[in-house]
């Protein structure tokens, strides 16, 4: 099942995508939100009503995050080898952990924004995991009962910012640029994300390709070490690393332009894709 | 004027504290929240409130976090020359920032919490700063402007998780961890932060003292920074930066222990007090 959020008519909503388009969930009652919806720990109200004639086509809504209102995005970097080569850092036994702010992301065809101070502007395509079931100090065992389900994700990078300090996260939580959609998979139909397979391209060329058997730090293991801090909660994103490709550590650099078009596919869940554009 | 979060008979509101105790504001349909509030963008209908018969004695009700679901908390570190010297750390051009969820952040008087997994759990006394009025790139010369008030804050650290990797963030946002209180002080009484003054006491012995005027990165600047980034909001809170003193970087090292009683005092704002309790 195609989880998503969008808007249409300035009302915020979330619903089905089915082959004929969007069923509308918020407005047939089920919950406001698909947050709201996760936390009430059942999906089959919303697997009931796949039948329904869809309300919108799929392309006729503004796109919405995923989960536009999380409680916290947990993003994991330096969780695949050949990224950590490329950046010339060392393997760290714990996940590498920042945060993003939810002020800072984006729906599916929505545009990615270059700000205004930085030309170092760069994609980064990586599998988020939604958490479904609240939890804390979940074991490896237990971890992968409590995904929801999962999505693809743009972890925009603002590279200089990024490195103003040894700290990442003022160059990942600028505004728009953390793309996250274009839907979310339902966990029952990904019984083993290691098994998935990411790429990224930037105007149709590929520039980041990897099995997710590559990660690091596992789903399951990301899970146990995030839950070990603070309770994860319905809605929760972890956004778990980036493989290698990434622009800033190419020669020349490849950065995100306007007018570009950055696109993230996982297999077994879809494409996200976003125009890149100029703020202002 | 002091504005507190608080709960009682298991219902969260919020209120203004008189020297007779707190005048219920959430009870009186000011707002759900204080942050709700803060968003109004007038405190004027909480003042003309001062002189109502307070509902509650200050010690009679659960202190919440001053704003207990800021849609952002950003953190400081290392903006005190002194504590930048113990750490054996290079001063920065731009501010050190890194994420806390709201979810570690405690209240007033309720514990904080020694998690099970470390023994080396840490005191960080710092000025609060409560957005009141949403912007970005807010210039330095505006910053004060757009601040409500301003509290005491103990950014608890669990010292070997925030070592795990170069990010700090997991030894900065354990369950329990982040006191905030024990009210906020609005602006109109506090019209330079740098004027102040602030000391943290480990069961009554000073532990950290300084003139907030030794700031690297003063308030506004803090404030214009992080606005670049993206918007502020009313109710996302800036915690400035311990100074110098910290436990970890004393020889022998002091840690805060069951049983211990944390002090962060604030000229001109007040004393947040948090008992520390093992977990479990």
């Amino acid at each position: 099942m195609k989880l998503c959020s969008f808007a249409t008519n300035g009302r915020a909503s979330w619903g089905l995508v089915t082959d004929g388009g969007i069923v509308d969930l918020g407005q047939r009652g089920l919950a406001a939100t698909l947050r709201d919806f996760l936390a009430q720990g059942d999906l089959a109200p919303a697997a009931a009503l796949a039948g329904e004639k869809p309300d919108f086509a799929f392309d006729a809504v503004r796109h919405d995050p995923v989960i536009p209102n999380p409680d916290k995005i947990i993003c994991v970097g330096l969780n695949y080898h050949d990224h950590i080569q490329e950046t010339g850092r060392e393997e760290t036994p714990n996940p590498v952990l920042f945060a993003r702010y939810a002020g800072s992301q984006i729906g599916h065809g929505q545009p990615l924004i270059k700000p205004l101070e930085s030309d170092m502007f760069d994609y980064e395509g990586e599998l988020a995991v939604i958490i479904g079931k609240e939890g804390r100090r979940i074991s490896e065992a237990d971890a992968l009962s409590h995904v929801a389900g999962y999505a693809c994700y743009n972890d925009g990078s603002v590279r200089d910012w990024q490195k103003h300090t040894h700290q990442f996260m003022p160059g990942k939580t600028f505004a728009g640029t953390g793309g996250f959609g274009p839907w979310m998979v339902t966990a029952d139909e990904i019984p083993d994300p290691s098994a998935l397979h990411l790429q990224t391209r930037l105007n149709g060329q590929v520039v980041q390709d990897t099995d997710l058997t590559l990660l690091i730090a596992s789903i399951p293991r990301l899970i146990a070490y995030c839950s070990t801090i603070l309770p994860l909660l319905p809605g929760d994103v972890i956004v778990s690393g980036t493989p290698g490709g990434v622009g800033a550590r190419r020669n020349p650099p490849l950065w995100m332009r306007d007018g570009d078009v950055c696109e993230v596919e996982i297999s077994g869940i879809g494409t996200l894709s976003n125009p890149v554009r100029n703020e202002g």
